[in-house]
């Protein structure tokens, strides 16, 4: 009923590695850099037995972390918009230049932490229809891709589910590959805006901010999904449950749920008092790793 | 090349009349309100020839014109939304309640008077995924349709037509009629923010602040597409083209044209210093003549 | 050092009412209205005894308690309105109607639990500057208060306190009255959007979302401060601590805080995820109350 | 009654220098950097003679001009906002280093073009309060000015005067250096968005799009007043009079005008089609460029 929710790959290998759990199937890959601040572990779930001991579909799952991921010098979010890039690179391949990418920025733009995938689409360098009206050159430069993008809206806007929005729109325009933008649920909150994680396994049922109903991956949309996510909320049940287990250790968790916890708990989540600050920088950081990974215009 | 724009059958039509011309295939129905203080205007575009004449496709133009449209009094603001509801439910038929509507606010959100389409959506009784999951009983009536709604953006901000956006979520979703709310471009200043206009013809290249490309029709569509325009704007070429015919009266228009007006003009509008105080009004005054129309649930 | 919050008089009566704790000093009052729906508690501190137990300054806190407060209907939201407009002249005396008014919305609009009171702001009747430049005959009506506004950020934006500001403003423009809208932190989520408190005694140190660290209050500004606010979160200690409690009864609170709850958690809160239409609707609601109390134009 | 406005000094100089005005009392010195592409011209107004000529008060005005002012990259921006901060700091002498500013953000933040004043305040780097909480030591740099910023608002929103709200808050707050930035009316559509104007003088009544009424200078608030602005309207009355004129070139202008000029035309003005990413470039290249001047973090 309380399920502990993460969005975070980390924290599920995280917490299997606590159990001791068999790794079988699963490869973690660490990297450092910028003197170890920033910290890229590349997580592969690879068999059955992985993805029912996750709980996390087959693929690759990247993330990127810094202690200074928000802050805002122009130095800092250069460097971590340049990794990201080269990542956003390796789960795209760079000989396919010719590929046109549609990006979906997930959210709710009217609550501060849900709207970092609307504000990464503001921000984008929008190619698709100059390209299609005057072709490549008007760029000076073979290496701009077709970039389009959409800002769906959360069902409680539009009735819809953002998978239905963005199935239509996929099979009408028929990009190659979806980027989808969204804020995650952290277990931790230590974690809040300081992690990226990417992966190339679209998103599933129940994870972000708004709790999407209905996968958005391969499977059910016809293209690669690459998924770009920022943990910006912690759910209320979520962080209770935690000091909770903390305290009572060798109580069994079922005992006190029943009693204490709302109902009310579930429509709850956990953000921090300067989130405004934190995803404005964090946007602009997300759409410009974005806009140099696909739409670089040549400086001359 | 500096066309003259109007979004505005009635101002069409004056132009036809003054040009005596015949008006054979159009017909013109007036009704006053509220002691003459709302003016609806019915145009019927129902020829070939009058198509011609007009210059705007087969169908029928309802105009809702009053002095105080933008006022802030609640009385006023509740006076219009009810006279709305009434004309949106001529435009779509009361007996076939069981059918569903699909709302697009067209627009730019970040521009202020093209803001509107998306500022009504944005207050629109959504509907559609409660029925969906629970049935009509939770509403405890019948009459609530099933409303949903998408804000698609404008080509610079997404790369896409938006017809291509919204045929696509036409395809998938299937609702029975799509009504698109845009901010349009009047040749009057004296017009601006002081009529609504409903048609049952959609929306032809052209039209809107963010000139659309392409047709958002039955045709292309699929569905009967309703359209609600306010004009928000006036075209900065059309503004100083009329004050220019007005003095120069027997002068041929060609003459002044390439010498005066420069390009750039082409990419500039004319709008209110306070638009921002009359996009809110009205935006509040379009949604709720929508949600009374479509989804007012019963007053106890 | 984590502190239990609240900034509702009523939660503070109700903690001290299971204290069994005397009652002296404090007289409380309650009324309804609308078949029970509407409940009016007065709650009056009158002694510096009842100061001491309550933990807030002496005078009268009055509070409008509804389950639907924040429903998106009509009729309800009229009612609400209505309702707050005759307790705010229950606090600024009806006699007295040349007496000018500044309203302050505080908090951060780009928070949006905490944008409350700049939203109330956008939505006010503004006379002060038509007031002074042609009188209130303009309004054909003797009722018009002069109305200003100020939305002064919060100290992360500006590198000020509020109450820097406000008292410059003030000692500048010479109000007879402040009204200070806010949003607050409530101890329980069942309150969270369903109280509006009035007051007259302002706002003291760390109330309010954002902690105001100085008194805005008669005795700091030199006028009357009314304050008006709505419990838009819970701080994150606060519903942790809560819970904790309500398991532990018997355990003394000191004894787990250290060990469990992190320093960060006071940078936390809590909110719901539709808290972005909670705020929309109320917003409409406090700024439609002022509006009726104090500039309600006479409709002909 | 239909005034040409202009809030450029380089724009009235063009048209004195067209009428071969003595240019006595004003001294005019061009750079050019970037090969040509950036040119920043300083106007100096320095007897009362050339104050009656140019219609503008004593003072320094620095025009930044550049053909590409509000293209989307970063190199571009960047150059910029180091140029701006070199100016900034001519007119804010560096070695008076412990000098405190207090940056005004003027204009409507609803109203698209008249955004740039809120927008460039909301990016600021802002110290005053951690400066005077921890010392200067946390930013490990004496170099770091006290920067505090408010967002006033315009009279239709406050109801106050600029001028009040920024007197109030100055006698109050007590900062050395004012420095308001707002958005401005240029005479020339070819100059929106490209020009960057600075000024030692103030603001004057009439320049800016919200039109202030009484002038924020060193005389009425006691402190230097700094003015950043840049042209994002035309009035419509003025280009529709430059149009005339340039067609009517021998015609005395007094006989078309009152004939033909409608008073709504006062409430209006013209912008361009993209106003909103020209402001989001212009809004983020400025406030970099106050950033760089006053409060760079040394990148360790």
């Amino acid at each position: 009923m309380f399920e502990v929710r993460t969005d975070l790959a980390v924290e599920e290998n995280e917490r299997i590695q606590k159990q001791n759990a068999s790794m079988r199937g699963i490869s973690v890959d660490e990297e450092k850099f910028e003197n170890g601040n920033i910290r890229v572990t590349t997580v592969r779930i690879e068999t059955e037995n992985a993805v029912r001991m996750m709980g996390k579909p087959k693929g690759t799952y990247i993330t990127l972390e810094s202690p200074e991921l928000a802050e805002e010098t122009d130095d800092y979010h250069r460097m971590i918009s340049e990794k990201l890039a080269e990542l956003l690179r390796r789960l795209i391949p760079e000989e396919k230049k010719e590929r046109s990418i549609l990006v979906a920025g997930l959210g709710n733009r009217s609550v501060t932490p849900d709207a970092l995938g609307p504000r990464v689409a503001d921000q984008l360098c929008i190619t698709r229809h100059i390209l299609k009206e005057y072709g490549s050159f008007v760029y000076g430069s073979d290496d701009i891709r077709s970039v389009s993008a959409i800002v769906p809206g959360v069902m409680a806007q539009t009735g819809m589910e953002t998978r239905e929005i963005l199935s239509g729109i996929v099979r009408q325009v028929k990009p190659d590959y979806l980027i989808v933008i969204d804020a995650l649920a952290a277990r931790s909150l230590k974690r809040l805006c300081r992690t990226i994680q990417l992966s190339d396994t679209g998103i599933s049922p129940g994870s972000g901010v708004g709790n999407h109903r209905h996968s958005i991956t391969e499977k059910t949309l016809g293209i690669p999904v690459i998924a770009v996510g920022i943990p910006t909320v912690v759910e209320a049940a979520t962080i209770i449950q935690d000091f909770m287990s903390e305290y009572l250790k060798d109580m069994p968790a079922e005992e006190y749920r029943p009693r204490l916890l709302s109902p009310q708990l579930n429509q709850m989540f956990v953000t921090s008092k300067d989130i405004d600050a934190q995803i404005r920088q964090l946007s602009y950081t997300v759409s410009e790793g974005i806009n140099r990974a696909f739409c670089r215009i040549p400086q001359s």
